[in-house]
């Protein structure tokens, strides 16, 4: 399924950079729920283009449509057809770069995958602006979730380069994330953050990052082992994500120095429930829910937009030549891709929680 | 599709860790495919229990029985269902740890998640046993990938505990991996590796690590944007693998401190042919193959099962307890997960072979 | 996959009778495909309501718009979203049939299914007007049959209420089936039906019938047994048709008082290659493709929708009453429905086609 | 997925006529239902062949065998395999068959779908004989249906040839269809189509007929509309048991010559419960289940192995010839397909029920 994900909250993306729209059919989703339009909409204002100074200058309203599946202001069960129109669209550069692919792009994929057919234009079909649909969809799962369940995905950015920030309570990051411009919920590492930003970006650069996300109050015992696993699921959907390079739980990859001793999560009972004292699991046991808090973390690569000359080819004479990048685009995506990290999550948790039963297809049966 | 997985080359798992057998069945092997039985054993091998010093004493044949879909001793298009016998199953232990959930361990989440139901015996459907399965599933599809495009899978252990293997060149890798019981290429980390191991054992305690895998000649252009990515499909499949916690390509988490410039893969003309220069990508940009090495590395927590108390809950009576756990297990599952790893990459890279139209369903066709 | 059919040619409808819109995401779509957007058109004209004196006085233009998946008029091998806006929605008459159920229509099932949140106007995602969405996609998978294999798909109109046409030569249902309202090839027939049709429409009833459909040069060996063979992916999308209620391939429920020695198609070889003398397998054999026409007959029931009084119940009060629908309606859908229906099997022979690798997705590679 | 089927309840087939097996995964079976095993073997038996004067002489114990998912008895939410053994294997016959493919059978198309390396010894893959797999996948459906709902499927033999059985009350059906080996309620019929088939088998020939199918205690509001619809997935699965040729839903093929104030059913209260006046939808509006029974009519060809010389051709030379088809097949599959339609009917109601979250995927909870 190239561009349908989910089992039974599924979704459908379509649209290109520089076509008419982006836009997403959700199947699947629960009858009964009361969309909240402005709630899509602040979502879709998070992942927007030029809302500050570190993200692309490209500006696009972004004022979510929809065209089907819902009725009197609730979903009717039937498909939600929701989507964007494109409108700041400046496709002038991307014919001299047809036949030279950037590096870190995905233009030489992309020829090589649909034989020169693909629409070349800003990224075509595999630009970041496709997420856009992802939020849309993200945002309905998200109301979903609060509605039935309490479920609450938060995301933030936990580096920028070679700024990390330190763990913080979620109180601070439900306080703090928005309040700047990368989405740090640690305001001494955001500011440092946004330095490393602005100053990559003056040098013609571009930087990496992470994004940390935490999934408050998924009950124990959802996931489908063996193949569909919550943190397979997860991580297959978060790879849809452009950019992305490495998708951790828990501790991550610190767990290969770790001794057993150290990274089992011991049980206790708290308030006369099971709970695990510590969180190196990040939530997922055995591709299930433990009950505790899911916690994954996204690497992003940095923009492969840069300013400086780079070396790549000439696919029509096979000869080796330079570039340089000019155009609009984000220094660091990180702080934009926020929302979309949360979004993903916010559908394959939903999906994961109807697959168990724990979200029924019709909500108030 | 919780025990089926790929979209052409589909894999279904069952049995369990005491059952009757664990198995496998592949529908979608391209047809006449001349199956080597041999090398199918040679692999199941390189993942049974009691092989060496530093893993379990459990010990099982693991022979191949082939039930269904080879005819004259080629592929014929059906199902070709696969399985070994279990015979050394000890469950003693496992009715008296029935209501205290092994640390991280999948016993309290397997309880939510089936209801009290499953099979507790050995892990059952949770134990790592099940990868005999994939073993089998994986052995096929690199037979087939060999056959038709010289596509080699070589995965090897680059990190156990604190120890991490310098890079190696690929023959070195293929030269050494097998030469030593912690499949490392590198002959000085493996044994210190192994030392590590046998400490840890002998202080009743585990190690987690990471095995790295490359995938060799897959043609550019593989991959199925935006939702079935080569880096989606090969991470869902391998957190199927019991104990992975993360999964990186190319440089992976340390992408997120590289700037643009340094990460971007330039791209240059090698015998005529576009290639890249550098691999910070892992030989995929878009979802999609640049014909560079597929370059992955898993993280494996450390084996839960270690003999030290442990502090968990009783089930029944919600009170908090401490547990030992005797019985027998690896204090390192990485050795024995590297030809788990190559296996599952196989079964992923060929799906996707297959998807592209690079291998048929009628071989020779 | 609710609204989602197709494993490699995969379509998405969305929209409602009286919503925004009806469309569809055709996802999967061969790159490199020159989109004839009049035929589409052309199509959708053959399916378009006020065409004639035999269906639904309901005017819609249904313009298709292309929104994504096409790139300088070729497809790119990205989703392809086309829809067509409603515009003439009349629906006052619904709020005062909102509990009482029509007979014959979903109205009660819709209601059962989706918890009393559908759109309940002029049957929302029940009505036919959805098919709308099925005849792009179709028009889309006819070209690119025919581009590629010269495979034609021709369907007719067999049989109206108690007039059944007589078989005639694919010429004459080439020449004759657009030429008359009923959509049958032969003349005699066709008049008959239609004064049946008017006949009922005038007595404020409706009728059923049957649509026959051929598909012609789809080469042997294409199907995927055993569960997805061509007549159950066929039978399987034509069920999708709303009104469908019987699917037959080849001599069909015939073939229940037949002998053997009859039924069996025997081989022979005309002009060195192996073709079947008769056809009573309607082209299928094992669930594959034998080189034959693909034969199959679908029944429609008749319209609910009629004038006369009917008893159903109140909902709200659970008594009996009688209701007497009023508004636009086709007295009988066979006409209408024989693009869809060669839309629909278009759409899975085109799936198939791929899925057996004689249909690229990179055309021309 | 060519031989798995079902989205919940997933059913993967597997094993060949000649070869070692017949068996199934099923993947998705609820947890928590105690397996009656006798249950199942019983169905076997209704199935297996040589159980009377007019089925094949092959004999099969056809005894099943349970390797995983079920443990103290009780199925536990893994994939469970069952599997019979082939004994009575006689191959010799089929290789001077090799290249004639036979009328009416699959062997062309075997050859034309799999290359030539398809296992052609009794049918192979294509023979009814791996329908055994479908009748043990069925009966643990049936169970958990009749556990979990009260829901009851009932088959018999509706047509042989050119006797069709008058409709008779249910209770009758279930009275008397085992009490005869042609398996239909109504006993001079029954009498006639036994005479007619050992008529046919004498005369070298075999005969055709049709399979009705009841299922009770469906509640209204199942099914997936538009394109999972009750009548489409039960059509799908249908056309995967060997020689169906057609399936209807409720008055099927004959309400393409009825009128709309007819073919509706009208809607009454009885017991203060909606419920229709007649059932010539077969209990199914819209995709959806009514709440009456759903009723639907199979048709099987002919056996294709009738003793008559036929013509065929020589798949090597190319040349006309003529074949003489002998040992041991069934003058008519329908008295045997009664519990294969069955079962059929049983998975996909199952699956269905738990698609709609009528069957949680752990009893009782």
């Amino acid at each position: 399924m190239s561009n349908t994900i989910g089992r039974l909250y599924r979704v459908t993306s379509f649209g290109e950079s520089h076509g008419r729209c982006v836009g997403v059919v959700v199947d699947g989703c629960p009858a009964g729920h009361r969309l909240d339009l402005e709630h899509v909409q602040a979502e879709l204002d998070r992942r927007r283009p030029g809302q500050s100074s570190v993200s692309t200058p490209r500006r696009e309203d972004d004022k979510v449509e929809v065209l089907s599946g819902v009725f009197n202001g609730v979903t009717t069960g039937a498909p939600v057809c929701m989507l964007v129109w494109n409108r700041d669209v400046d496709s002038t550069r991307y014919e001299e770069l047809r036949w030279t692919p950037r590096p870190g792009h995905a233009d030489y994929t992309a020829e090589k995958r649909y034989g020169g057919h693909q629409d070349y234009r800003g990224g075509g079909r595999f630009s970041g602006r496709i997420t856009a649909g992802y939020v849309m969809a993200g945002a309905l799962a998200k109301q979903v979730l609060a509605a039935t369940h309490g479920i609450e995905v938060l995301g933030y950015t936990s580096q920028i380069g070679s700024t990390a920030a330190p763990d913080v309570p979620l109180d601070q990051v439900r306080e703090n994330t928005e309040r700047n411009p990368v989405r740090c919920p640690d305001p001494e590492a955001a500011r440092e953050m946004e330095r490393n930003i602005l100053k990559a970006r003056d040098e013609g650069d571009s930087l990496g990052g992470a994004v940390k996300c935490v999934v408050l109050n998924v009950p124990p015992g959802v996931g489908q082992p063996v193949f569909d696993t919550l943190e397979g699921d997860l991580a297959k959907a978060l790879f849809g994500v452009p950019a992305v390079k490495a998708v951790e739980f828990g501790a991550g990859t610190a767990l290969a120095s770790m001794r057993g001793s150290e990274s089992n999560d011991p049980y206790r009972i708290v308030g006369g429930r099971v709970e695990t004292a510590s969180n190196n699991m990040g939530g997922v046991l055995g591709g299930v829910s433990t009950g505790a808090l899911i916690e994954l973390t996204v690497t992003f690569k940095p923009t492969p937009s840069v300013s400086k000359p780079e070396k790549t080819v000439d696919l029509k004479t096979l000869k080796e030549t330079t570039i340089t990048i000019e155009g609009r685009h984000d220094p660091c995506i990180v702080p934009r891709a926020v929302p979309v990290v949360e979004s993903v999550a916010a559908m394959v948790i939903l999906d994961h929680m109807m697959q168990r039963g724990r979200v029924r297809q019709v909500l108030g049966e």
